[in-house]
Formats: C-alpha cells, structure tokens, sequence
C-alpha cells in the first residue's frame, strides 16, 4: 500500500452528564486525509482544504499527532499529506481529535504496523493536547473508535466502548461564533457542591444504563448537565432558546457539544432529529448570527479506510 | 391469604463510586417477617426476635412503612407482626431498609393490593426515613428489587435496574462498633473539587458499564472513591487493613458498606470471594473488636415470599 484515503468523522463530548469521560461519534461530517508514501522521509502537508490551518506539521495538530506515532515507530518513507478539513476549527465538534485520530490510523494502515484503534489513542492524545492544552480523550476516542466511548482514565488509558441503541440520532447546530476552549473552561468553578456532585454521577450511571438497556425515556431524564451547562449557557448566544427548542421538538435532551459553540440534541428516530434541527434552525434564523445544521445517526464505525474507486 | 412469611435481604449501598444511588442486594443475610391478619384494625408487633427494638409501631422502621401504606389503602382487618431480625441496626448493611421494605411487601401481598416492587418503595422510603433522617433509596432498592438498582433521582422516584454478571460475589465484614449514619454524614464536605467530581462521575459511569459488560477489570478498576471513603475512613478502625487484605486476596475492590461500619469487597468467584472475607476477617482477629463476616452471591431476587412448609 502506497497511499490510503482515510475519513475521521467529528463527534460530541461531554453529552450533558459526562463532562470529560463521555462522548459519541458522528457520521458524514469529518476530515479526509488523503496521504501517499514519499521517497525523503518526513512529514509533508501538501495541502489543506476547506479551512486554513498552518502548513507546518508542528504547528498542526494532526502533525504533531503523526509526529508522536512516528517516534516511537520510526517509517523508511516520508508521507505527503492532503487533508480535508470537513469540520470547521473551534465548533465543539471535534475538529482537532478528527485531524489527530485520522492522520494516526492512515500511518498504522500504510505502514503495516498492525496496532489496534485502542492503541493509536496515546498518538491522537499528543495532538489533541496542542489544539486544547488540556489532554482529554472524550472526542478522539469516540472519532477513533466510534460509537459512544466513556473515558474513566487517561492515565493509564481506560476507556469503555458503551452500545447505542439503533434509533438514537442526533442533531446538531453550530451557530458561527468563536468561542475557544480554553475561554469555556475558564468560567469552570474549581469546587461544586457535593449535593450536586452526586446528582451529576447518578445521572451519568443512569445514561450509561439507558444506552446499554435502550431506554430512550432513562436517557431522556438523564441529559442533566448540573455542573458545566449552568456556567457555559451564557457564553452561547441563544442557548437556552436553542435547547428549549430542541426539547419543545421532542429531542430527548439537549446541550452544549464539546465546548461549544454547537449544540446538539438526542432524539429517538431520525424523523423527529430533523424536526429538531428545524427547531433549533428556526431559532438561529431570526438572529444574524450565521450557523449549519445536520442530523446524524450514531457512528458505530469511528475512523475508516475510505474506498478510493468511491472518491475517484 | 390470611397469613405470610417474608424474606427480606441486606444490601450493600454506595458501593464506592456510587454514593447515595447505587446499591446490591446481598442473600441469605436479611429479616423475616410472619405477619397475621387479625379482626382488629390496625399493625401490633407480637414479638421481635433477635434485636431490642421497640415494638410502639410509631416508633419502629416497619411500623412507619406500614402506616404509610395504610394510610394510602386502607385495610378492613389488622396485622399481628412477628418480626425477626436478622441483620443488626447500625450495622451498614440496610437494616432499617430490609425492615421497611419486607412488611410493605407482605402487606401488599396480604391485602392483594397487586402494587407491584416499584409502587410499594414510596412507603418503604418514609419507614427509611424515620431512621435515617434523610430521604435516600439507595438500600431499599436494591433490598426490594435485587440486584443492582442505580436511583437517578427520589423525587420522581427513578431507578434503574443494573444487571449484574453471574460471577460477581460479595465478602463482608461487620466490625462490631456503633457509627450512626447521622454522625457519618456529618463528616462529609458540603463541596468537593470539580476534578474530583468529574472522577468520581466517570467511575460510577464505568462502573454501570462493567456491571452490563461483565468486564470484571473494568469494575475492578472503577470501585474507587474520591469524595467519600476518604472522610469517612477514619470512622473505621483498620478500614486501610480491611480494604488492603482484601485487594490482597483478590478482590476486585473494597470499600465501606453504607454509611459503615461494615465493609464490603467484591470479587470474580466465590472462592476469591471466601479467601478476602477469610483476609478482611484475620486483620480484624488481630484486635479486640468483635465482628462477623459473611460471603454472598448478588442477590437477584430481592425482597420474597417464603414457602411456609420451608420453615415450619
């Protein structure tokens, strides 16, 4: 193999109740890489497309990522990068675990190295840690390995893939605000209640039980974000409109992706995802405020080997 | 039916990363209940066999249950309550549940109300109420449903049933000291740090997962407890022995049952689980507190009716 065309989708951290250990995988948005082998070893990105983002692999996250992998396996080639940028840099969906879990399994498929997903994820971390300055894994594991994933530890690396119940979609809206994530976990108090403390657990055990038992009304009364929503709603313009929206729609719960700026919502079919996202559509339109809106299903698959006949 | 025989377990609550939401119920170990319809209204405790409880149905955990029961469905005969104790107040295993939730399942089952498992813990709940002093379901649950019961919120009452993998075993220790639930709430923070809180979140979160998985690793290394055991381990002589003896013999984890003094451990096997009690009872050997000390499979069965022939 001499070169692979690799799609990394985005995903949504945190899922209301999970606040760094949840997220859940996206499908059709993502990052492409296209990446063939080169005679002079090195990293090269011959291009990025759709958003601009530093040539220089140091300066990129999914550089950096490659970079990591390719200390510890070093490659008798060099790799010239093209990569896609689906997802738009500072969304709150995962735009940089994308790069850095893509560019990771592209190099363990073109150079044979035969390692798991689960062992890629210490790769993705590093570049994942350049884009937040924070190392946490509640999107690259999710993009990687798809699905929902629960992140218990970073150190050692413990994460447990959690089944999603077949009708389970999402929505979500990305209303074209900056907002970094650096400033979102700023307004993060250092100490909450203990009170409220125990809610948060019970309400993350409690969804973890609903995805596994597929009870969509358990899942619903579990999105209750107690600790992180109440302080970063206000640095989204509309949240509470948007979130109210969703539910007024019948999405089974609502909140802030990642860091935001995107909202997403969970809901039980795809008929009432994409009622949802008109809702929440509907509340962006009477602002000036730009944004798009998609509806997904759970990606089960995480990152792949696209077919190259398919692209051509 | 005139008259009934009931079994109603011990359990074990908190069960590390789960304060006040999870809990297990335990076999063999529990209080029985014989209760005689009789023509004059209202609940007489004939006898209590095994512990000094006060037979003043005001003023015992039964009786309140009961009472609130009956405040709902009123009875056309009364009740003549033989009630035998065989699990110790204060001793951290349910007691007060185990009282609240047998006579309000014996009653149900007497008047053939048809209120089924989940229905009958409201009452249960204010008998719980009378000896705790604080609202919490995480013993009665379980004791009335079995297995593990993961209570998301009291008030609506929302509780998940968690299965739990067929070679989960428990091993207890009950020190024999006084440490009233009262006294152990006291030592608790009013605030905890945010970190901590999203650890303890994500442990309870990975713990649910393992117990739907069977992944005995996984529930091995999410029975861990930042918010809790650290305060109140001090209220436990050699609660560092205990735990340490049993991690030694190969338990999955350990850590206080309830609000203590006992202490639990979990294992994979019944035989790992006899060789940590074995471990957990030689620390305790080594002083001069009395105690007792017990194996159980994870009671699936919860609160039941005994056949008479059984036990005549």
């Amino acid at each position: 193999m001499d070169q692979i065309t690799v799609f990394a989708p985005a995903s949504v951290a945190n899922v209301s109740c999970g606040f760094d250990a949840l997220g859940f995988c996206l499908e059709t948005v993502g990052d492409v890489f296209h990446i063939k082998k080169t005679d002079e070893k090195g990293i090269q990105f011959k291009e990025i497309i759709g958003q601009e983002l530093p040539l220089d692999p140091k300066k990129n996250v999914a550089g950096v990522a490659a970079q990591a992998l390719l200390n510890q396996y070093p490659a008798n080639c060099g790799f010239e990068i093209t990569l896609t940028k689906g997802i738009k840099p500072g969304s709150g969906i995962g735009s940089s675990s994308a790069s850095a879990v893509g560019i990771v399994y592209a190099l363990n498929e073109l150079m044979g190295l035969g390692l798991s997903k689960r062992d890629l994820l210490p790769f993705a971390l590093e570049g994942e840690m350049l884009a937040s300055q924070a190392a946490h894994a509640d999107n690259i594991a999710p993009a990687l390995l798809g699905g929902f994933t629960l992140v218990r530890s970073l150190d050692p690396m413990d994460i447990a893939s959690i089944p999603s119940p077949p009708e389970l979609y999402a929505a979500v809206i990305h209303p074209h605000i900056e907002l970094k994530t650096a400033e979102a976990r700023k307004v993060l108090s250092k100490t909450v209640a203990f009170k409220d403390s125990i809610q948060q657990s019970a309400n993350l055990g409690a969804l973890v039980s609903g995805l596994y038992s597929a009870d969509y009304n358990l899942i619903s009364r579990s999105l209750e974000d107690l600790l992180v929503e109440p302080k970063r709603a206000p640095l989204i313009p509309h949240f509470g409109e948007i979130k109210q929206a969703a539910l007024d729609a019948g999405a089974l719960g609502a909140g802030i992706s990642g860091s935001g700026p995107s909202v997403f919502a969970l809901t039980q079919g795809k008929e009432t995802a994409q009622k949802t996202a008109n809702a929440m559509a509907h509340v962006m339109q009477a602002t000036s405020i730009p944004f798009d809106a998609f509806v997904s299903a759970i990606n089960s698959q995480g990152t792949l080997t696209m077919n190259v006949d398919e692209i051509l």
